[in-house]
């Protein structure tokens, strides 16, 4: 077999088999392939597509090309959740005390990521002491007692994937189905994984922008985990303005918590009960959503979603106090009102660029080397189809660089659009893909 | 200006400056830009094309990334002759002294290459002593007392042509008719020519296997060539079967020196006085390519054509009796019969495979680093469209090593297709684009 003729192949519009497709993922895992033949097939592939069957084969000869964490001594069906990332998205932290609550293992192994604020792991280390440092038994042993774990991700999870996403970053060809779905697919079954939700953005604060790719997206990633045996719900969720209010570390942890209580944004809680309660059916514990949805509903009324949250983030050293006091979380020198310099309606609020306001007052990282502070952020206090009069304030800023402040207020400002007249008929929930 | 950002454009069927063709080319060639993303941008110029502005960039910015030849010293207007290769094609032997007769200058930078046969300069150099190894003073002192002269390529010429044509090569990014005109025209502008006559080969044993791709490709060459100032003519000519009958060497050698006598196959003949009449319309001696097939007739007849090949044989060190008692050429030691089994008439010759069996004979190269046997080759006797009856010889082999007569007969008649009847429509010349 040579690379040479693969390429050719699907430059022609030719199907590749799966021996094909074996072949050159362990190739250029082991080297063996040059990056520069992978980039043309890339961008072959770009123009040609993949068909499910190429698309499923590529999964999982990522997933091969390195470990594949062994969660058989879990007792349970282990349903993994993942979202494809926007702003403010705070529903991994709301979402597994909830279904841990109800008996479900929840094992996740997690990264900390670039972005506009840190990835779950930073978010979880608000908690003081708080460590994902754990040893896979212990992280097993935690699980099976209390439902619910995090660790660090130590393993060589798909690493083809690693090397895939660092060339097609480069190279212009992120941007296909085949090549995306197979990319988040390959981690979640590598990370052992028997069912998993999916949580795909849409929007502009999203990777897609569009309904129609965002469905493209789901429907290739349901299909990918039916083909292997990981039963696979995808729901479609609006990232056209930030998910929720807190954009920030702490904040968001905060957030969650008030949640937990009964007290968080509407658009947050309503997202983490579809996505639970397809986690929930998954699992085996209900037999629709709507009956899902009760269950977990009642994890918050009941307490017990709170308690389990607690008892985690003891379990994993952290300071528990601070789930039950949240004044105790890492807080901000400076707390900005942002006013709005009009009257009128709330019509657009640009996620990916508030984004951007909050990872500048320090809240995201833009490089791996880049420090985090917890503390920082923006709490929102309008959304889309809101009213709103001259002097109400729209967001506050939390800093602590004095510095900072006025260059953020003007980026939230000039990322609020106001109308005359705006009705939001924009849904949070566009579609579940099963 | 990030070669990222070009890609994409390329990739979403934008068109490329000129400031970014000369970035990616002049950072190719230097090394900043890397395999890996040439290559992508490569395959997406092969989906999304390039218009005529582009591939004329293109060509200048690798003509510009090496030396350029200054053949400013030489009088005249310097006609260049290139032909995108085919089997037996000995044209540039025939035409170079007839052109060179007629007072034209021929200064002929000149390569070994890879083949069924060797390049120009191997077949010279079955003139015992030949030599291109003289200094571009010698050369261009030649050029004006002889009219004629042939370097071995010294100077580093389009290197940009020769690194990107190495990555084309392997990452299925060959076939895309602005590459390829850009790749011939930039050595030939490179190679200091005022005007240019192209050969372009279309058939089974060219690389263009249609009339459109061949159109296509003469068509984007006489315009880069129109838009730098070169007048260019580029002549479309079969080679669904070899060009001549001798296919080797010295066999080619013997045939131009035939030809030169006015005793050399018709077929070579009327591509030479196509090719040589249109160098000698650009170069100013004629006004119309009738008129100059006249006077290039002429210098057959009257001995001028050969006594000029003589004299630059000798002034390159070359045995100048070979020229005129072609006896003395190297000679095979076997020379054996390929007999026709049926009767018919010869419907196909296969020209690339034909090659290869000259080549498999030790007529041409595999690699860089084979050795040429000069002496041997195939001459056939019987071409397409004409009648044979069993026993009839079809070709001749020339060989050194007895042991490979019997494939390389068999190669001949696997490749001969005779029909029960057959009426040869295809012509020698398809078009003239000028």
């Amino acid at each position: 077999m040579r690379m040479y003729d693969l390429i050719i192949k699907k430059r022609n519009g030719e199907e590749l088999t799966t021996e094909e497709i074996n072949y050159f993922v362990d190739g250029y895992t082991k080297g063996t392939i040059p990056d520069y033949q992978v980039s043309s097939l890339l961008m072959a592939i770009y123009f040609q597509k993949m068909n499910m069957r190429e698309t499923t084969d590529l999964t999982m000869a990522m997933v091969h090309s390195g470990d594949i964490l062994d969660l058989s001594k879990i007792e349970g069906v282990k349903v993994d959740k993942h979202s494809t990332g926007g702003v403010g998205d705070t529903t991994t932290l709301v979402l597994t005390p909830m279904v841990a609550a109800l008996g479900i293992p929840v094992a996740k192994m997690s990264g900390r990521g670039l972005g506009h604020t840190g990835g779950t792991i930073d978010k979880l280390e608000s908690f003081e002491g708080f460590s994902v440092e754990i040893t896979e038994e212990q992280f097993i042993e935690n699980v099976n007692t209390k439902k619910i774990a995090i660790m660090g991700q130590t393993a060589d999870l798909a690493p083809a994937d690693k090397k895939l996403y660092a060339l097609r970053d480069v190279t212009g060809t992120v941007d296909n189905i085949s090549l995306i779905s197979s990319s988040i697919m390959s981690k979640k079954i590598a990370a052992g994984a028997d069912a998993i939700v999916l949580d795909v953005k849409v929007g502009d604060g999203a990777f897609m922008k569009s309904y129609e790719d965002a469905k493209r997206l789901a429907e290739a990633m349901v299909s990918i985990g039916k083909n292997v045996g990981r039963n696979t719900v995808a729901v479609i969720s609006d990232m056209d303005q930030p998910l929720g209010l807190g954009i920030g570390n702490a904040l968001e942890v905060k957030e969650a918590l008030d949640t937990l209580r009964g007290k968080g944004p509407k658009d947050l809680l309503e997202l983490c009960l579809t996505l639970g309660s397809n986690m929930v059916v998954l699992a085996g514990k209900a037999s629709t959503a709507e009956e899902a949805k009760v269950m977990l509903l009642k994890t918050i009324e009941d307490g017990s979603a709170i308690m389990k949250l607690k008892e985690f983030v003891a379990a994993q050293g952290g300071n528990a106090e601070q789930v039950i006091n949240s004044d105790l979380l890492p807080k901000a020198k400076y707390v900005y009102e942002v006013k709005s310099d009009k009257d009128g309606y709330i019509s657009k609020i640009n996620s990916e660029n508030i984004g951007l306001v909050a990872m500048e007052l320090g809240a995201g990282r833009a490089t791996k080397e880049d420090n985090i502070d917890l503390a920082v952020g923006i709490v929102l206090n309008k959304k889309r189809g809101e009213k709103v009069e001259k002097g109400d304030v729209l967001a506050y800023i939390h800093a602590n660089d004095e510095a900072k402040i006025e260059k953020a207020a003007n980026g939230i400002l000039g990322n609020y659009k106001i109308s005359d007249s705006y009705e939001d008929n924009i849904p949070l929930i566009y579609d579940v893909i099963r």
